[in-house]
């Protein structure tokens, strides 16, 4: 389906600069026909929705106002870009969003001079921002540079710290933020349009830059914007806004979706903006689309689905998906355990902790995005003798990397990590990719370090770290659905680093580390057929190593390989390290090491990522060969025998 | 020197419950008393005087009137903690202090039960004390829950997400805003008591009670908080402070050395506040001790010093230390290119960078205690072409994480990582160690990752990363003194991932990363008077790998080992990773893997440190004896021949 009438304005655009020829008066045909051309190929490729359709006008207005790519436009998180992607050169290549050689989901660099920065996780558009103004600034190259970000992003800390700095530096700088957590009701609409108007107005500006007079004084140090902040306390100061506080012009709330605020707004900033400037612009995630704006989500992620009803096509599944086998185990276990609770960080629902937080309302905290405060917000509990498990993407961890090892790991602290989307994550691409988590896990001391071989695995580790208080325990669960293996009613208590034989051969091993196991068991099968007998083990724990499964397989085998999901340096280092200082590698063992290649894996759908990073079986059968100076007989890339 | 006179209160307290007994009139005496016995360690052991001193009578007042332990005191960063550690059980061993087997230089939960959370990075204390604060609440055992943090901290993001998380979540938590970034003046002094009282009076609680239900009524959902700061934007409501925007009941500024204030504002939070209270205290760093008053840094941090000239001694260095080798190393690539520009996350001496910022004014940036803001502003910077050197601790980049991966790592942006304190810190202990960088980063596609083996392969490295523009790069080098070698005027430019051979033998290869080379080389020199001729090679690169060396070696040595500073998975993971893939351990060679103990090895002198960790020169001979299956003909700890 295309629609051809409505899309008269924008079959002119190719590049902003064609935009700018459009009349102020077309842009809200424009703005329609930008919406129907992204709901008709979000349509046809799943993808995020509702943000972008809340970002429409303002997306216009900005390449509008502002001289783009030379100006800087950098979008925070990147799930609102599509209209800002089918604006800048990318309209025809929307139906390849988030596939194979496609676009990407989000902002890349490396796909348009549009995109300065790219982006996926949230809060670092004010950061990036500053930076390019400052750049500015030095190299005597005067621009604009527009950060857009979301009300939920502002939760992050480093947006904290970003505005505080710019505050303090006082650079040219623009920071849109995106106000979409409440609808525009009558009472702020006109209200705030007229002070939008009379706020962005040159007469406001010059009082403004007054105040800012007095405040570029007090501020001279970084953290004089704060102190600053605290020095205004209990009114011997009228208190200014937040953001006013911290040494931004703040502009708004204005209605983002209308033109007539938007434009003036937008071009008072670039033609008298000084120093760093926050305008406040309110939205309605999923704008213009009705099942969108009907649902509780706003569709803020959808599945291929059908213009007319909205209605999303859902692939039956074959097996329960990790993060619901995790949630119903928690709960389960929770039911056993009053001292257990939950913590997500802004993610309820990617975590399946939504369902654990229905079960049990009082016992499921969800901080924002804030996954450093999470971290050590947990740390809390836990010496409290609470069981807190922080539940958060692999991703999304290396954002509390240092509350993990200084908080919780040199404590000693109990908390529970449970680690969802850990490996290849599709069409999200390497931004979200749970590459990294065993290795900077695991090479902190005291660590127990699991990942899941199957959805039952899972269910016992749920288990295993409810029932451990020793110290920090982890474990990791990919995207996506289970093997569809018997589950149990509830998970056991596994024996603390020790591993499990699978089943036994005699000539190679295969020790695999998370649910790579499924690989090992059709390598395995296809080996055992051309008579290289072959034993799978499931590790089970990356750390502590069951260092007696490791010798057993060493002395009985000639070929001992490890095969992970994750980046060099984990699970399979840890192995490698244990046989050479051991010495079991001195006497012609030949061990291999299969890890996540040492690229950015770019998007694609798993099956081909595993193909491409030769971890399927068929890329385990050949390890092997190779390890054994032999020749394959090939039969193709399916099974032998 | 003891002060026999001045301690006769101090006498009688060894825990809280003891100073409870003391009259509040004696209190000043009391301080006094502290003050002295604690200038009086700190200038045997040195230490951090500064902030302890500013805190005496905060921390008298708080152990009054709070009943710790049960009530629970976090005291952030731990800088200020020697009053604490006086006044709880700990007086008699704080010549002990930062010393093998003695008091920790930090608050530390194994070391005392009224340590109920550990620090030594900052800004953590709120986050623990919200996760105590709500564990009390679900297990029903009511007890205040104090977080003192200071002013500097408040610029990290996580101390945002914590107060944002706290004003939603409405807990009972008290924060202290320890703010001794202003002095006492009077015009603050007088008034401020007065507002003190007159704000924590039960009357101005039940004001502000009606304010906070109309706001808890508003702050359902966690981002709630922001957004109705959010709302309140242009005067619809009087703004307050940035606290009470955030939800909390702000106390303050009172003065924080005068117990007519602590003493009634404290009592009233304990026995009449709910939900988050903020109380504002202005102290005087260095309070009570006219050298330290005097002092541009207020004495921070001191080695041993005379009581009464303050004249701290400090030996003489027999060579520059490896800080102020970067800093003028990079002054002189500065000079050479006027794109380079340096940041720092509030530790502009600590890195050197504030030599820097005296060469360079306009390019040198302290954006506070911001990692992460650190990371993802110079990844702007890198955009517009610039070439930032970001210098963070190795212990300090584990808070940019997440924004090294995603903003810097994934792009490809050449930002520069200059680490320094990788490696063993001494009195500072674990949470200062700069163990895991090289585990954390070697595992990031596209990352350049190098170590100095000495002080003018520094140079050099500065000098490398000042030319190489593809991507990250990274160098880390030791907290200390440099070994003495001989400085070129200039670094090289040395060949991206290739190492060196430093001296050439026949039966055993020493491959080290960073400056455990002086180590491998005094091994080096004992093995080659036993009879086995040694190889000695600086890798330089751990990522890129040296293949062609790494063969060499390999092929032509019967034991290979690495040697490197750093904890597991990091660059002998790397090596034997490809030792295994390519076959070399096939045959007989016998590879080792030398890298920091898997443990958190507790705070000593650095030779001390090496020597239990087995990475001194002894500790490399014995691994190479025990790999050939020879017994070592010890000659004592020293060298042989």
């Amino acid at each position: 389906m295309t629609l051809p009438s409505k899309t008269a304005i924008l079959d002119r655009i190719n590049l902003p600069s064609d935009l700018r020829e459009v009349d102020d008066r077309d842009l809200p045909q424009l703005a329609d026909e930008v919406r129907a051309a992204m709901i008709d190929s979000v349509s046809r490729t799943g993808g995020h929705l509702g943000a972008g359709l809340g970002v429409v006008e303002l997306t216009i207005a900005i390449h509008k106002v502002f001289n783009t790519p030379d100006d800087r436009l950098i979008f925070d998180v990147g799930h609102q870009c599509y209209p800002h992607k089918i604006l800048t050169g990318r309209k025809g290549r929307m139906t390849t969003l988030r596939q194979e050689d496609g676009l990407s989901g989000f902002t890349r660099r490396a796909e348009s001079e549009y995109d300065p920065f790219g982006a996926g996780h949230s809060s670092t558009s004010i950061s990036a921002g500053l930076g390019m103004a400052v750049a500015s600034k030095l190299q005597n190259k005067p621009r604009n540079v527009i950060s857009v970000i979301g009300d939920g992003a502002m939760s992050a800390g480093m947006a904290f710290e970003a505005l505080n700095n710019a505050g303090a530096l006082g650079a040219r700088q623009i920071v849109i933020l995106n106000d979409n957590d409440m609808s525009i009701a009558p009472p702020t609409g006109a209200m705030s349009a007229y002070l939008a108007r009379l706020a962005s107005g040159r007469t406001y500006l010059e009082v403004k830059d007054f105040t800012k007079k007095i405040t570029s004084y007090l501020g001279k140090s970084v953290d004089r914007a704060i102190s600053r902040a605290v020095g205004h306390a209990r009114g011997f100061v009228t208190g200014g806004t937040m953001f006013e506080e911290l040494g931004f012009h703040h502009i708004g709330p204005i209605d983002g979706h209308s033109f007539d605020n938007l434009l003036p707004v937008l071009r008072n900033a670039r033609d008298h903006g000084r120093g760093p400037i926050l305008i406040h612009v309110v939205t309605q995630k999923g704008k213009g689309y009705a099942p969108a704006e009907a649902a509780a989500d706003k569709c803020h992620a959808v599945s291929k689905f059908d213009v007319v009803t909205g209605h999303q096509a859902k692939a039956k599944p074959n097996a329960p998906s990790y993060t619901s086998v995790f949630a119903e185990a928690l709960i389960e276990e929770a039911r056993h355990d009053d001292k257990l609770i939950a913590i997500t960080a802004a993610m309820p629902s990617g975590t399946g902790l939504d369902k654990f937080e229905d079960s049990f309302p009082g016992r499921c905290f969800d901080v924002g995005i804030a996954e450093q405060h999470a971290v050590t917000f947990a740390a809390g509990m836990a010496t409290e003798g609470m069981k807190p498990f922080c539940a958060l993407y692999s991703t999304f961890l290396q954002r509390g990397y240092d509350q993990v090892v200084h908080d919780v790991a040199i404590q000693g602290l109990p908390v529970r990590f449970p680690i969802d989307r850990a490996g290849f994550v599709g069409a999200d691409g390497p931004t979200h990719a749970g590459s990294f988590d065993t290795t900077y896990l695991t090479t902190l001391p005291g660590f127990v370090v699991m990942a899941a071989g199957d959805e039952a695995e899972l269910k016992h580790m749920v288990r295993t770290a409810a029932d451990y208080d020793e110290g920090p325990i982890a474990f990791r669960y990919p995207r996506g659905e289970g093997t569809g293996v018997e589950m149990p009613k509830r998970g056991e208590i596994l024996e603390i680093g020790k591993g499990r034989i699978i089943s036994e051969g005699s000539k190679v091993a295969l020790l695999s580390f998370g649910t790579r196991l499924s690989a090992c068991r059709e390598a395995a099968s296809m080996l055992n057929a051309s008579g290289l007998t072959t034993t799978v083990a499931d590790a089970r724990f990356a750390k502590p190593l069951d260092h007696d499964l490791i010798r057993q397989l060493a002395s009985h085998h000639e070929v001992l390989i490890t095969i992970e999901e994750g980046a060099a340096g984990g699970f399979g280092a840890h192995v490698m390290q244990f046989l050479v200082n051991e010495g079991l590698l001195d006497h012609g063992l030949k061990a291999r090491q299969m890890v996540l290649p040492d690229i950015w894996m770019e998007q694609a759908k798993p099956e081909i990522m595993y193909k491409k990073a030769g971890l399927d079986s068929d890329g385990i059968v050949n390890t092997v060969f190779r390890a054994l100076g032999q020749e394959r007989v090939s039969t193709g890339t399916g099974t032998i025998g």
